[in-house]
């Protein structure tokens, strides 16, 4: 594509996806096709000649794309977590793609590589960690979660990857996380070689946080076993309910057997911009690694996840390659971020957070968050002033997690009820909630958050629940 | 950012990158500043209130950033590899970012997912890979090898995962590829548990491809030791020289002892849009999982990284998760990418391969290709007529190596003088040039293949390189 072409395209996509945003809140929340429809609308086989993109790309986009989307930008959409894509980083990612760069070590792209160090730590301050902390952006708080594991591996084996692996260990390595925590815990466990049969599940109390008790005692046990207990993973916001696991208690019982701590905080993590909610991760300050996810509540588009750690030399050297060709005079004094994770090749990702907290000003960024939180209050006290619904959870953030129970349904007939009436919700469009399973048991999460979300929407929200909920109870086929 | 500060600086934004590709070529291709002069030229705190972006960022844009980066765009970028960023894959990742799209799973945003299984197909047509092969697009290559080493450990284990782990396993996997392997390869087996003792560095030939003699040997020893070969990296375009590994003879030995076969065709994979490269790769139908970057020679910006297996069952069953609140109705008829790889959040990749082959069409992309071809065998027949110049390794594809070996120069004398005027030369700025280390020695490394570069600019950068290295030698005082 000539320079002359992306202007015009530029131009007209730029006016597309204004459009796009201004409208949003027009659309089905949930994307409307079945499965194979947007593969089936598209030719099977690659073009041989240029296409003319001016002519068939906004007609693709209305005809095949736009239906098969669900629309995570639409103001009623409270599904899964916040996935905001605030307009800023959408010009930072047009930007990084022009710019057309390669973080493959410093000197490929000094900006990249500094730019991205000058953002991390203004996440820093802004989260109120102190100094101690160092920064970098990964794509994804799974992948982050891997890193972490993979550090905690090799410090407590002092770098058994530089000999046989784990393959070649006295004794397994043990992590710890509650059955609260994100799949991603049990994935990078599994990935990073320890076997699920030394994955522990520690007891959570009644607000579903990890008992420091149960953590203890399961760390005896295994050591008294001949087991080597290796890390910890605490929560700090479980996906299904915002749960939070006790830092302060914690972190004192890992230190004293040597384990890793790491504090999955992808989606709540944004808090922490709030000063009033830097209790919830109190003792943070004791963890080995935190992750936590811009391109979550906060609004910087995927993908963006913030990893931040205490010993950056360790993760270099659990991480790091040196070949020849990737060697610059610069080395001594500069990061070279593809020795702090997984990848090679890095994008400038650093522009979409950077921009975003400009355009935007922590100020503002506060605010909105504060305003979601006065949202989920006004929902949980609406839950609890109404016959028959519960709320399962304490809403420490902005998810409210409830259930409806009418009387006289068996507990089975309630998980079906409410997966019925959440069903119908989602595919009248009006909005889009995500069901979850907790102690067992079917709930109904409301993630409220999206940039669009006034408090209209979710006022809408809880009468479309109730109406459909209620009466779909009173039908009797439903029972 | 609203709607209409977006238009306003979209326009603007859109209008910049223009300009920047268009005088590209003005600037010296590898960046200017000292390591942290882009971090002093920052705030040091992020900013409490709003930022006038439209104000700020073009200044910021002239006077940081630009001086900061590496061109990679630019016509005599000759460094590591091509690292094209065609503009229509740039106006892609605007529009991604403008949908806002996070393919947790398939409901999570049916395009985004159906397009990738569209544009993974086109690509493996243009690649000439039998419909045996299923694709999925991953960040990059170190990300992509080390899935394909978690799978090829988890076939060789029966899913130890599930079970104690690699720490559980009663005789060590080992891995297998050659010096020349790109340093991801050492990364992901190191990651992966395997320890640097059971990675084992196969021999070559003369023209640095693995010996299938020396690997059988290898195999047939560890195998004798007691040890369990497990996978085998062919490499098809080694980083430093495009060395290839011959994969029909080394398939057969792989298939005897049921070793994973992953190929490494990261850079070079692109060549087999063209029918006249593929005997370079004969036999991969017999492999397990390929790798390729279209982030690289063919020109999607980064990242972009195609992953091929022949399995996908057993890459689903390593990398699955299945929480509750990510299940929907659809599971059973839809591909869920999250279990495809290692992140959980995708981000609408496939639209960038996707605009770029639409807009380039493939007939085009050929024939960039073959111009590259052509300029790389250009300058190695001038090499090859020019005295004291010593040409290292055969030119399979698109990139050159070469030793500048003035008489009377000690082995020593002669590195140190290659890296003197190759240090010279990209600190002329007018060309971009990678050392490497080949068999010991000091080499240069021309990476042909950005978009820009026509046959005037490789004549050029011949001249250049001549010119430099030939006088840097007359002085005596390089002696
Ligand atoms: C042969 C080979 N494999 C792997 C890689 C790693 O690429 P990526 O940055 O996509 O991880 C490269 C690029 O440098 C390469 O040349
Ligand atoms: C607590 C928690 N951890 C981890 C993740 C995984 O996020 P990502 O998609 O960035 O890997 C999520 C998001 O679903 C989450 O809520």
């Amino acid at each position: 594509m000539t320079p002359d072409q992306f202007r015009r395209l530029g131009h007209r996509l730029v006016e597309w996806i204004a459009d796009y945003r201004e409208q949003c809140d027009k659309f089905p929340v949930r994307a409307v096709v079945e499965p194979g429809a947007v593969r089936a609308g598209l030719p099977p086989h690659p073009p041989e000649a240029a296409e003319d993109l001016e002519a068939a790309l906004f007609a693709d986009l209305e005809r095949i794309i736009v239906p098969g989307l669900t629309h995570w930008q639409h103001p009623s959409f409270f599904a899964w977590f916040p996935g905001n894509a605030n307009l800023a980083s959408v010009l930072a990612e047009l930007l990084a793609a022009g710019l057309g760069q390669n973080g493959i070590n410093w000197q490929a792209s000094p900006a990249l590589t500094e730019v991205e160090e000058v953002t991390c730590d203004w996440m820093r301050q802004l989260l109120g960690l102190s100094t101690a902390w160092s920064g970098v952006i990964q794509d994804v708080a799974s992948t982050a979660t891997l890193v972490a594991l993979l550090c905690a591996r090799e410090r407590a084996t002092a770098y058994s990857q530089t000999r046989g692996g784990l393959q070649a260990e006295p004794a397994p390595l043990v992590v710890y996380a509650t059955s609260e925590a994100h799949s991603s815990i049990e994935k990078a466990a599994l990935l990073a070689g320890f076997g699920r049969l030394h994955l522990r599940t520690v007891a959570t109390d009644d607000a579903l946080a990890m008992r420091p008790d149960a953590l203890a005692a399961m760390i005896a046990d295994d050591r008294k076993a001949g087991l080597r207990p290796c890390a910890v993973v605490a929560t700090i916001g479980s996906t299904a309910t915002t749960a939070i696991d006790p830092l302060a208690a914690i972190v004192p019982i890992a230190r004293a057997h040597g384990l890793w701590v790491h504090v999955d905080a992808a989606m709540a993590g944004t808090a922490m911009l709030l000063p009033e909610c830097r209790p919830l991760w109190d003792g943070v300050e004791g963890a080995d690694s935190i992750v936590l996810n811009p391109h979550k509540w906060l609004g910087v588009v995927g993908d963006c996840s913030l990893y931040y750690v205490r010993d950056p030399a360790h993760l270099v050297r659990v991480m790091s390659t040196n070949p020849s060709y990737l060697r610059t005079d610069a080395d001594p004094d500069v990061h070279n971020f593809r020795d702090w994770g997984i990848p090679l090749g890095r994008r400038f990702r650093a522009l979409k957070l950077w921009l975003h907290l400009r355009a935007s000003g922590a100020e503002a960024l506060r605010a909105r968050l504060r305003r979601d939180l006065e949202h989920a209050r006004w929902l949980a006290a609406e839950i609890d002033d109404t016959p028959h619904w519960r709320r399962i959870a304490p809403v420490r953030l902005q998810t409210v997690c409830v259930r409806h129970e009418p009387p006289g349904l068996s507990a089975e007939a309630t998980d079906a009820h409410n997966l019925a009436w959440v069903e119908q919700l989602n595919q009248s469009g009006a909005a889009l909630l995500t069901p979850a399973q907790v102690r067992g048991e079917w709930i109904v999460r409301i993630s409220i958050g999206a940039e669009a979300t006034e408090f209209r929407h979710v006022e809408a929200l809880w009468q479309q629940m109730r109406a459909l909920a209620e009466s779909c109870v009173a039908s009797p086929s439903s029972r």
